[in-house]
């Protein structure tokens, strides 16, 4: 099946969707980007994930390249052109086109968009979620702006290779002072014994997922206790629960942290009803 | 004037220089590169970078898209083709073009090669050199393999921003241990009272600079001492002189670090023999 991406202005053929090689986000990761989920041929949370992308190009000066509402008309255009009903759409703005110079261009250049779309398996999804993954944790080495979503993410991918090579599905981060700070691409979730569900604050070292912002929503409807707070990797491989939260996983189950076998080794009963409660509160339009 | 690129395999107009959007090296600064100092139309310390081109992709398992040879050859045609007499020419190889997934491809994908190249006046050079240029200090916020030379440069891209904001040139990394460690895309260098030079060890914190492993062999044969040790910024701002080190600016007096005037506000004694003496050592082939 033939694809189409967005590129600057000009729906392609996929295999026609190219860059120029002086683009900065080749050259220098100067860019950033959000992944959306698409269900039924709808965005999940598409205004936060558009607040963010708006909030990441604030903070490395990007201009935007059009309207929030203009965005979302091409991402869903392309969702159509590419016929994803369940799937994912990815955006990419980069400080665009210029002779290679670390500092901004002068004068101001216009900035690239590159917007695709992919049809994602739910069967997949499904099986991996009634097992649940296994995770590793990895040293955090990341640099402390990822808080910005980003394109500078080698660490992030030497990290899930790393995953990878272990069996293991994704990497935790652990600072030097032994606290968890995020996935290589996920928030990282804990429940304790107490059946309180604990993850680490936004307070710059890691990402404001849209999907943990969506969890904080059910549990604050399910009445259960949220503790916002930094947990060791060792309370983690302790707890009887953990998840991992993504826009293309929504709630996923971990089972395994670092070998060790979290409650039973199955996914846990509070992790699978988030997981289903998840679908209510996300906002599809 | 019309220009060329190379690009996996064709050489191409400059305007026609594009990589696909899924280039590995656009989504997740999954690439690494070199800047090779073009003079009279020859590569300067070519093996010195080549070597370093094949740690850096051997750090990251990107295969070699060519043999060195190979790809020296290519640099010589791209030279040739853009008739760059004095100038750089730029060499990126990214681990390929794969659907958008975190870990590396499987089954492996031919790595994206781009050569560049481009004139660069002296005379602008030459004037800065003679009167020395301006650098801040920012905090080092960098990912920790800043050895291997990745095109994961954003911070680098900040800080040399706001070095240009600050009305100066070079924004040198400081640790939270207030030591340097290096510039947006140079080594830092500091003389002492004593005469000797100081630049930080190759311990990980710093690339391991070309320019700055011929600028210790010309302080070899001329028998200054070189210390090789961290330093402050402190000490950096107290200091006679001071310099950067890069291929494309070689040897390059500093006469203010945060608005503290070094010396006599001039380019050092020492700074500038270093920078006249670089040409005897520099390998020209």
């Amino acid at each position: 099946m033939s694809r189409f991406a967005y590129v600057n202005g000009r729906y392609l053929p996929h295999a026609d969707a190219t860059v120029h090689v002086e683009d900065r986000g080749y050259q220098f990761a100067d860019g950033v980007y959000e992944v959306c989920e698409v269900a039924g041929g709808r965005l999940v949370d598409a205004p936060r994930h558009l607040a963010r992308l708006q909030r990441s190009l604030g903070e490395l000066r990007i201009r935007a390249p059009m309207s929030l509402a203009a965005l979302s008309t091409v991402m869903r255009e392309v969702i159509h052109r590419n016929r994803v009903r369940d799937g994912l759409v990815y955006v990419q703005v980069t400080r665009g086109v210029a002779r290679r110079d670390h500092a901004f261009p002068v004068p101001e250049v216009v900035p690239s968009v590159v917007v695709t779309a992919r049809a994602l398996g739910s069967a997949r999804r499904e099986a991996l979620a009634a097992h649940g993954i296994d995770v590793i944790t990895v040293p955090e080495n990341r640099w402390q702006r990822v808080d910005i979503k980003s394109t500078s993410l080698l660490p992030n991918v030497l990290a899930r290779q790393a995953a990878r090579e272990q069996g293991a599905y994704e990497a935790w981060f652990v600072s030097p002072d032994g606290f968890i700070t995020e996935g290589a691409s996920s928030n990282a979730w804990i429940v304790t014994a107490e059946g309180r569900v604990v993850t680490r604050p936004t307070d710059g070292a890691i990402l404001a997922g849209v999907t943990r912002a969506v969890v904080a929503d059910v549990l604050a409807s399910l009445q259960i206790t949220l503790e916002e707070r930094p947990f060791t990797a060792e309370e983690a491989r302790a707890a009887p629960e953990a998840f991992v939260t993504s826009c293309s996983q929504t709630v996923m189950p971990v089972v395994r942290i670092d070998g060790h076998t979290l409650g039973e080794g199955r996914p846990g009963p509070l992790t699978q009803r988030l997981r289903e409660e998840f679908r209510r509160f996300a906002q599809v339009s």
